[in-house]
């Protein structure tokens, strides 16, 4: 996302430097500063994440882990956390572990989730359940948990138990998360906020926890910790649906996953939800069908997808994801002025029109 | 194993009352003491099992997991952590979350290698992917490794990071020593260091974990702490070479789990590892044939086991064992006098005839 973005903003400057105005050039700079303290997060990050992994045996753990870790990814929640430790007055290098530890524990859920919603690719590569097999999978998935929170406990911090606690209660709920969406697959009495409950548990709960120990390692007031939450919360939720979304207009070769997989897989998206809601006849009756049978064709996610844009829920959930997004933003208000908590304020605008 | 004990204690003292010296009546009705505190211990540990696990949903992750811990099973290494609190002078009542969250990481691993060893029973109940799916057995087991976190958080020592320390590096051993199992499941070049390099890290580590905590909640000196981790070691490794030996001669009944599973699965056990240094002829082809293709019959499995006792290598096992016990048993000398010590020096003899 990062480089995109940078290559987007560097587009603008290069072919329209002279004809935008003083304010708009400013903001591009701003942007640019953004994008390279984010590679450098990024790099730092990169390197905490290989130093934690280059054990040799056994293999068929550690060849699969540096495999998930080689394809990439944004590092979005751990530059939550060096970003949320610096808007409370932290320095970054202290809170390297935690974000190594939020990064390890997301691929952790990766690599499990693959397994359980039979997905061929991830970021590009093939998934490890597909390039090895299910074991080394849950293998490879119970070893980068056990690596967060080897990582976790590098952290340089006075408050590490509170810290520990916040990335448990994680733990937990990532894990409940899931299984309310696997439950969900089957069931076509699924509404709106069981939905949100779901994503909150499943996807929210991650990044507001990046924001929470991001918080803590900067010895954040209670105030701040809850503001940061709250900034995350909705970030969590502009960030899934916009997930949902890309499954259904995403490019394959930049979103990384094969495009329709939560058809397929009757997953319960922000989309098929409000279709749920409006469709009738036999547009209805597609719907009910992929909920309970799973095994959607190539033609199937062309009518769903048409379905989606005939009743107007494309637009929906992009303007819930520009609503969600600017709640984020305002909820960063309380926060004093500073150079984290501005790009913290770019990051979330970022979402609006990332594509990975 | 302690109500097995218990009746069999009850069985000598019943049946012999008169005819046995006091010697070794004082013995027996210490035995049964250990019986009985080992039974409140189980039961302590119990209830603090049900009040982590009686969340009502997501169904298809508690249900599971309550279902595993209603299976039993000897609660072991959580006795192991309450009577290593104990034996350094510490009170086993605040030790309880961590014996918790041992049990429950126990279970963890149970849940996940059910599904790589593709076990159709354990503790005499279906396992959780053979009852439910594998889904639910990775999602089972995910959240059974949160709520061993959050058990431990709620352990009250001022040494909690230590604590949080020795787990974490027994999760990421657990998961290696796992993944070598499977590795050398195809291989027939392994000797004993291999396996007991495989079998210190999948089934020791915890062990000595166990014992370490308890050690560390009950606020033991470095010695303490270095005593009770060799006495691990040794009990860990006894405790395995058992665990073996019941999969080729156990009671399919009492054991829990179907009898000749290891050779099945190509399992790198004790036996096997002996019986390919020692078998000649039709006997070795047999050994690498179960090697290398991982489908033996029950007929083959009855074979197998002929050939163990033929070479001897039942009783080199046993001996084995008894040797290890010996050792545990011997390392806990510089402890000083307690209930707690007799009682572990006690547990580790209940080894050497466990029947499940």
């Amino acid at each position: 996302m990062i480089s995109y973005y940078f290559k987007r903003a560097y587009d603008i400057i290069g072919s329209s430097f002279i004809s935008i105005n003083c304010v708009q050039r400013r903001l591009l700079l701003r942007a640019i500063d953004f994008q390279k303290l984010g590679r450098q997060y990024k790099a730092t990050v990169e390197k905490q994440l290989a130093s934690l992994t280059r054990h040799d045996e056994p293999e068929t753990i550690y060849k699969p882990i540096r495999h998930v870790l080689s394809a990439g990814g944004k590092r979005f929640r751990s530059a939550l956390v060096l970003l949320s430790c610096e808007a409370v007055g932290g320095k970054a290098r202290d809170a390297l572990g935690a974000a190594a530890a939020i990064e390890l524990f997301h691929n952790f859920t990766l690599v499990h989730d693959d397994v359980m919603d039979h997905a061929d690719m991830r970021r590009g590569l093939p998934t490890v359940h597909k390039r090895w097999n299910t074991n080394v999978a849950i293998l490879a998935g119970d070893e980068l948990a056990a690596l967060a929170y080897r990582a976790l406990l590098k952290s340089r911090t006075q408050r590490l138990q509170e810290v520990i606690h916040v990335f448990t209660e994680a733990f937990n709920q990532v894990c409940e998360g899931q299984a309310l969406d696997q439950e969900f697959e089957g069931q076509t009495d699924i509404y709106l906020n069981d939905y949100l409950r779901m994503i909150g548990k499943k996807t929210g709960c991650l990044i507001v926890a990046a924001l929470h120990i991001g918080a803590l390692m900067g010895n954040a007031t209670k105030r701040e910790v809850a503001t940061l939450c709250t900034y995350g919360e909705h970030l969590g939720r502009a960030f899934q649906i916009m997930d949902d979304l890309l499954d259904i207009i995403g490019d394959e070769r930049e979103f990384g996953k094969t495009i329709g997989g939560d058809i397929r897989e009757g997953k319960k998206t922000y989309m098929l939800i409000k279709a749920l809601e409006r469709a009738k006849g036999k547009d209805r009756l597609l719907l009910h069908l992929i909920t309970a049978h799973h095994k959607a064709t190539t033609a199937m996610v062309n009518r769903v997808r048409d379905i989606y844009h005939r009743y107007g829920i494309i637009d929906d959930a992009k303007r819930e994801i520009a609503r969600s997004t600017r709640r984020a933003q305002r909820a960063l208000t309380p926060l004093k002025t500073s150079h984290a908590k501005d790009m913290l304020f770019w990051l979330s605008d970022q979402l609006l029109e990332r594509t990975t």
